[in-house]
């Protein structure tokens, strides 16, 4: 059977965290959140996550600079240590490689993930190099989280406002300009995606309830907190925090940029729930309320156009459309 | 420039670990040995280590069932941790897949990294699944070694003796049998390779100098111990110990056994250094002296058949035939 007929990769998922045995009881999260989080001392969780980039699927050659393509490597893990309420320290590299690949190339994905590194104060401690015909970078990341910060998908609680950093869509808008040979400010925010360590330890600190990064879209999002909290919620379309960049650039590629914000992927912005009472506090950041989370027996509902609907599923990898 | 204008993987890696920045005093060890050492506590270092398999290149669906590719992933990055003296403790797992690939192909691979994990104790506490187009298995893991049973690659002193544990060659000699679809014992040693974790623990105890696993021969790790020891070695290639059905299996292909040992990969048997007054002790277990650590102006050399001659650099991924 193939996966996108048992549901995707979202199923795939569920399916292995099924049959996932756990041996050891300083594991307090395992497999479901945008990382592992381990007992570590008195005051702290260790955080363990890791994420690949694949040559023409994540990034292409046409596209990315090698610089460029190391840079979001580390963002991209950065980004689930972030949603974790966390901070990065430690990270190991798996390149595979083709054979014929320049030198230099690997120069310039290492200066991108040093850069990165630098600005975070990541330890890039170890990894290893492969072979293979297309270009794989792996990266796996430990961080740590005060016991107090820590914020997981699954604390969402119903009467919740949801909450969106930034700005969202912006990142499939440039990769959609790229794809069709136009220009516009979003491409740089698709090549060069930001994650927002800036931000996160703020959030958590005012006490949030719930959070995770955008990686698939703000639906995709939102579903993943009502699964773990077992919740429902509705978003406002309306109230999707969208630049004007991205609206600007959605008409150029011919796409409304609501789907973008909703559907697209690699903002590395942060979606997460809060009580209405912390509304206040939170409006000093870069952040706007997006919906509400409800009971589970409504299910996800998006109000769009002043219409209610059930919410498609978010970004998957196997349904994407190769670069 | 080409990877193998410069040198190789082992010259790419250094080139890399020259450009290193390391931001945190806690951090013992980072990159150039089997896994990184982390400050964790009075008593014990965090290891940290990474390693990725690729299809057709580490493996091919023709040879290895879905389960025996999961079983490699977790036994080659277990044996990293054994490299160290240590035990593993958590792993996360990546996956890049064909998206036409059927979902009993990762229900087997995961079946036979949850065989592993429960045999070793280890947690899987997460992962990612992206798509490619050629399967590719990820597996980053962290493990833990009391602060006396440490063991690097760094610490070998003149005058060790020089041990390798178990057989070699058996994995390449399989490997070759099956590329010459010939039957032999040595197929399963290629297919289902074994770390030594049950060896490891012990060595360290008895208070040894160096260790790293056998991924890359034994020519290999032999010089990746003088590098990081700066010392030379001899090794002796009648001393090297090969099984009976390696050697019978060698026949079969062509090939001198000694070459699959020195050259081969894959092996994940360990290779380290002790004080001659070790032997005795050592004896009790399945190791084998091998050679000796020299003075650096030495160089590394290899005597066989009564001849001393230079090594030859060993396992490169740049230089493997695909499968």
């Amino acid at each position: 059977m193939k996966i996108k007929d048992i549901g995707g990769e979202f199923a795939l998922i569920r399916r292995i965290k099924n049959k996932n045995k756990i041996f050891s009881k300083d594991v307090a999260v395992g497999i479901g959140d945008d990382a592992a989080v381990l007992k570590y001392d008195k005051n702290s969780y260790m955080l363990f996550t890791t994420d690949m980039l694949v040559e023409n699927d994540h990034f292409s050659l046409k596209y990315s600079s090698p610089e460029q393509i190391g840079m979001k490597a580390i963002e991209q893990n950065a980004s689930d240590i972030a949603a974790m309420g966390g901070l990065p320290k430690y990270a190991v590299v798996s390149l595979a490689l083709p054979s014929d690949i320049d030198a230099e190339f690997v120069d310039g994905l290492y200066n991108g993930i040093n850069k990165k590194a630098r600005e975070y104060k990541i330890n890039i401690v170890g990894g290893n190099i492969t072979h293979s015909r297309e270009i794989v970078v792996n990266v796996a990341m430990l961080g740590f989280a005060g016991k107090k910060s820590l914020v997981l998908r699954s604390g969402a609680k119903i009467g919740d406002l949801i909450f969106c950093s930034g700005d969202v869509g912006a990142s499939t808008a440039g990769l959609e300009l790229l794809r069709q040979g136009k220009s516009g400010k979003s491409i740089k925010r698709h090549l060069e995606p930001r994650c927002r360590l800036d931000l996160a330890g703020k959030l958590a600190k005012i006490g949030i309830n719930s959070m995770i990064d955008v990686s698939d879209g703000v639906a995709s999002e939102v579903k993943h907190i009502c699964d773990e909290s077992k919740a429902g919620a509705v978003i406002y379309a309306d109230r999707l925090p969208i630049s004007k960049n991205t609206v600007n650039d959605s008409k150029k590629i011919k796409k409304n940029p609501i789907d973008l914000a909703l559907y697209g992927g690699e903002d590395f912005e942060l979606v997460f729930t809060a009580n209405k009472k912390k509304l206040k506090q939170l409006k000093k950041y870069d952040v706007k309320a997006i919906g509400e989370v409800v009971d589970k027996k409504y299910g996800i509902k998006l109000v769009r156009n002043g219409k209610k609907s059930g919410i498609e599923s978010g970004f998957d990898h196997f349904r994407r459309i190769r670069v």
